[in-house]
């Protein structure tokens, strides 16, 4: 059985480890490749160790631990997510799918489980893009050969890039494109518990969530142009006022989300006015975050589309110029369905409820899905995430572990 | 006749009076009791002495041209207008009124008109709010009294109070309470002329407009309060996304000014949002420079209410909290029918078009008009205003001025 008592401290020891900073208040700010990502990962690491694994810092900064099987040939069940948070982020995302891996591996060696195959658990750099600002998934890209050259280049706001970070690690960022790869067939599975960043499990009351894929996701930036006046003496009929269009864009898009249906969403996350004078019209708006997602990638390209054609209606009708920026479309990653059966046997083994549902954020097992097949447990969180008040239950915490603990032996052994 | 060379030309000159500021290209910054205002006032008191004025600074600024009349005990006719200017703004607004004023008391001395009534030209101090941003027309409201001693004491950007700056002009602040007051009855009328600070006039081809009053202005501001959440994870339908409510706010505001129609102009000039992440759905979100204006003040505070209401309806649909912030109420100034009057007859003797029309823009005038009957005259501009495209032209300016010197003359003689 897994240790509920040891999976807590542990969460909050390495919730204590935070930047410092009078703007976040009560949260976790551990940026990663800063010197609190350093102390945390010698915790997880000596705590790897614990379990019985072996572990490396491989060239992309992703820490490694693994622990052989009977047969070193065969691929290994790897069970990953990752330890860096968002800016006076909570203390839970992420953190409990690289704790709970370990437990796993914990749990196998106390119980003198044979198995199989090698496990390990990765804690992926940068899952959240807090340090360089760039999407973020660092590890999980690098590990599927998606990071090129320039992407070191990128510096945070101090200055310092990243090849700089990675070398303060002790890394030599140019294996990057050679020894931090994995090829697809390298690896039997992967397996993400991570905390559900949605209100759903809370409201439906249900502990856990097994996960049918995550959403593909459209990220784009819209720029409205219009006519900054004097917002005394402009007639109305005579304005091309461009918060005004941003404002019909912004609900046309949560119009065509609500239409389409779950798991589609869509989201104009924020605005900026100019010339944001408090008697001027705005004369030009930027809509940023423009975020539409569903797990049926050309579902979200039609409400992508019907959003375009939507904003020419409406640029037309106000004599507003309005503008895509696409910056990233990224599909969507489907769950295994051999890897959701066996979740819900041993869920149902276990009898704790579940709910099946397709995963809004990113994870870097969206990256991983590219190499094996891959499964994803939620866990029942309030609070939101990326924020102080994120908040899941040691007792949720426990099931999900005790699921993933389950679903890991059960292609282990 | 008016002298159209020399009013350009002084125009020309004023307008090469500014701050260099590598942020402002190409248009005129000259802040209320700044060096470029000293220069500016050096430069207007030479043309009033030249145009035969006696002139001062009063304690609250304003820069006071007068000639006597045959009666010196009767209460003068008084034009009026400024010359500080809007950050980066053009060269005619405000400009174009003290000119113009100081061109018709030229006019005057120049043919021997005999005026039974002083004739005084007012430069008022900081009628734009551009140093101290605290909503403007400080001469015209020192001179109404309304200006209290705590009002000494707002700060610039660089920390220089108002007080401190009055006093490096040579001038007692603590005067402004009783010396640069003016009682009902001081004055026998006021004029003023402008540029018109929106498109109607260009729009409809005509180069003078007639103004029936200056609009009674709301300004407010509406914070709208919803959940910041994981703009993957969160369904649409459990969100309370305050940009959203913003948007719904800000398109009822433009719905009920339509159906109002002229004068009445109802406008959200600017927006925040918060956290401004580009993965996150807006929690907060604030609609700043609420601005609703009409020339009947009843119909301007029916149309608040009403935004108010729907705001109300807003708020309970999608779960938000909208509050709104009112900062000011402005009552809408009406111009005397008997100088309207006047200036229509005058129109059309010099065979000139014009357009009876409200301002909506705020003016000294409708704090002059307080104290005696007003008239204001609008000159057609190009290019908005408050920017350095605006532009009117020197024979629309003549025009006007020539309309204010008949005007002027007819209440002098």
């Amino acid at each position: 059985m897994i240790n509920p008592q040891r999976l807590n401290e542990r969460i909050e020891m390495l919730g204590k480890i935070t930047e410092v900073h009078e703007d976040f208040v009560g949260g976790v700010t551990r940026r990663a490749l800063s010197s609190e990502d350093r102390e945390a990962q010698g915790l997880v690491r000596s705590w790897m160790e614990q379990a019985g694994m072996v572990v490396r810092l491989d060239p992309a900064g992703n820490l490694i631990g693994r622990k052989e099987g009977l047969n070193k040939d065969a691929e290994p069940v790897v069970i990953g997510s990752h330890i860096d948070s968002s800016e006076n982020g909570g203390k839970f995302d992420g953190v409990i799918g690289v704790l709970g891996g370990i437990e796993v591996v914990q749990h196998i060696m106390e119980e003198g489980i044979e198995i199989l195959r090698p496990i390990e658990v990765i804690a992926f750099c940068e899952e959240e893009g807090s340090r360089f600002r760039v999407g973020g998934m660092f590890g999980s890209q690098a590990m599927t050969g998606k990071i090129q050259p320039e992407d070191l280049e990128v510096r945070d706001p101090d200055g310092i890039s990243r090849r700089e970070a990675l070398e303060g690690f002790g890394l030599n960022p140019d294996e990057i494109f050679t020894k931090a790869i994995r090829k697809k067939g390298d690896m039997a599975l992967y397996l993400e518990m991570h905390i559900e960043q949605g209100p759903v499990l809370d409201a439906e009351g249900i502990p856990i969530g097994i996960v049918k894929g995550i959403n593909g996701r459209y990220f784009g930036r819209i720029t409205i142009e219009g006519q900054a006046n004097h917002c005394g003496g402009t007639p109305m009929t005579m304005r091309s006022d461009a918060l005004l269009g941003a404002s019909e864009v912004a609900l046309a898009l949560e119009e065509i989300a609500l239409r389409y249906g779950a798991p589609a969403v869509g989201t104009s996350s924020t605005i900026k006015a100019y010339p944001g004078s408090t008697a001027i019209i705005s004369g030009r708006v930027e809509l940023i975050g423009i975020d539409i997602r569903d797990l049926d990638n050309e579902r979200r390209d039609g409400m992508l589309d019907e959003l375009k054609n939507r904003s020419k209606e409406i640029a037309a009708k106000r004599g507003l110029k309005i503008e895509f920026d696409d910056r990233l479309k990224m599909s969507s990653a489907l769950s295994s369905q051999h890897i959701m059966d066996t979740m819900k046997i041993e869920a149902e083994k276990m009898r704790i409820p579940y709910l099946e549902m397709a995963s809004g954020a990113c994870h870097d097992a969206q990256y991983m899905a590219e190499l094996c097949d891959m499964g994803m447990i939620f866990v029942r969180s309030t609070g939101g995430s990326h924020n102080p008040k994120e908040n899941a239950k040691i007792e949720d915490i426990t099931s999900g572990t005790e699921l993933l603990s389950r679903v890991a032996i059960h292609y282990l052994t």
